[in-house]
């Protein structure tokens, strides 16, 4: 089944996922056939359920796509609506949650790994919502319109502050810096995805959460962008909103220990 | 057709409606298959699709579901999201808008008209985000997660306040006060969805765009909701974030002039 797609059903026309993006999804690596950090994905698919209120499944029911899942590298991503109901916003008295999920065939990107990546910020601010941060929920247009920002391939990823200028992600992968020596991370106690391979890091390697404006990665020995899917990239150089370089940093032969830590939890190669 | 419900197809698996809530909407009042207040709809489905980078559909396809309609009171729900693709959250190079609807027969709560309603506070504070305020589009956790906070069928409406304490709208519905003789309504520049009944009053009668906190309703002489399917409701009490009475008015005769106007602009009668 390697290199082959394949995906379930679609939505009703009336699902809340898309109605009012009222629901969850969660983005695994698999490893023929087994998914990575799997328990991490569940713990964290169970924390939005709880917060907002949408009946969990089952283990199994979850596990389900893993028998369509084939040899060698791919990605499962698992949606999981309110599903149907209620008058309006209400929610429905007896809800019925849908699980979705498609599988593709998935190649990671040696280069970013071994070369490091090129990354800006963007000039759209997170609004912060603390009843939702951290989830991996389906309103995702603030990221949709931070990714339109640039269009250069040579750019992998951006910055994203939140409203009050608080350092907080990139658009599809978490942040991390060496900083006087520490390992840091932002808090994601306002806004932002609180990645899976990021809580896994963070119980294995001292990685400190903290709150700082945007120049801490100026001032960091290094910057990393890291998930569950794409494995660790070194950050190369930095841009400001605009295109314009801010820094570039040396990243042959430096700072292994926290790619190795990731790698080592994605089973991907340190030096492929 | 009177009483039947209708609707479109659904959604494929990878529409990004249902991924990202990558999509807007519309909720338009049809009388005897006329549409309400639809050049306003029109104009705010065509500022959201030039906010997102959406490709408006022309207006001969956003007015095919209308010939669906019945005789009587409809409301017709226009979905249009930006369809399939793209990588992640990247935009398609070529992307092809997907247009969904469904029409359900309508009756309006004559009683609320009357008697006014009871609205409560949220707990819940909307977070800021100036490139997505105003647009009615499909990232609506926010306001699920509000009109979670409440099950009680007395309370019509919540209403909810910015993550920096401004005054910004009613869970679905748009906020409306007179103070000091004078009518107001908060400013939506920072988020909150620009009614279309909230822009054709403002076409009609002096009505000032403001910003302030939670307490200018107390202070009001007297406080109204408004949208286009529902028209103007007058509130009779309003309490806290936890069911406690803040304050009661008398609705009786006085203040007719605002729910005239919002009234003929749909099409209900004012005594019904």
């Amino acid at each position: 089944m390697r290199g082959t797609s394949s995906h379930s059903a679609g939505w009703p026309f009336d699902d809340r996922g898309v109605a009012y993006g009222d629901g969850l999804f969660e983005t695994v690596l698999l490893r023929d056939g087994q998914p990575q950090l799997w328990e991490a994905h569940l713990a964290r698919l169970a924390r939005g359920c709880e917060m907002l209120a949408i009946p969990l499944p089952a283990q199994a029911a979850l596990e389900q796509p893993l028998a369509a899942a084939g040899q060698g590298l791919q990605v499962l991503k698992l949606m999981l609506t309110r599903g149907s109901g209620g008058r309006g916003y209400q929610l429905p008295a007896d809800p019925e949650p849908r699980l979705r999920w498609c599988l593709v065939p998935f190649v990671p990107k040696e280069a970013c790994w071994m070369r490091g990546v090129h990354i800006r910020h963007c000039a759209l601010r997170l609004g912060i919502q603390p009843a939702l941060a951290g989830l991996k929920h389906l309103n995702r247009l603030e990221s949709v319109l931070a990714r339109a920002e640039w269009s250069t391939p040579e750019v992998a990823e951006g910055v994203l502050c939140d409203t009050e200028g608080r350092l907080v992600e990139a658009t599809s992968m978490n942040l991390f810096w060496l900083r006087h020596g520490h390992l840091e991370t932002p808090r994601l106690d306002r806004c932002g995805v609180a990645g899976t391979l990021r809580d896994a890091l963070r119980q294995r390697v001292s990685l400190q959460e903290v709150e700082r404006g945007p120049e801490v990665l100026e001032e960091a020995e290094a910057v990393w962008l890291g998930n569950s899917v794409q494995g660790l990239w070194p950050v190369a150089r930095l841009d400001d909103a605009q295109g314009r370089e801010l820094k570039r940093w040396n990243i042959r032969h430096r700072h292994r220990p926290l790619q190795a830590e990731a790698h080592a939890l994605l089973g991907y190669p340190l030096f492929p």
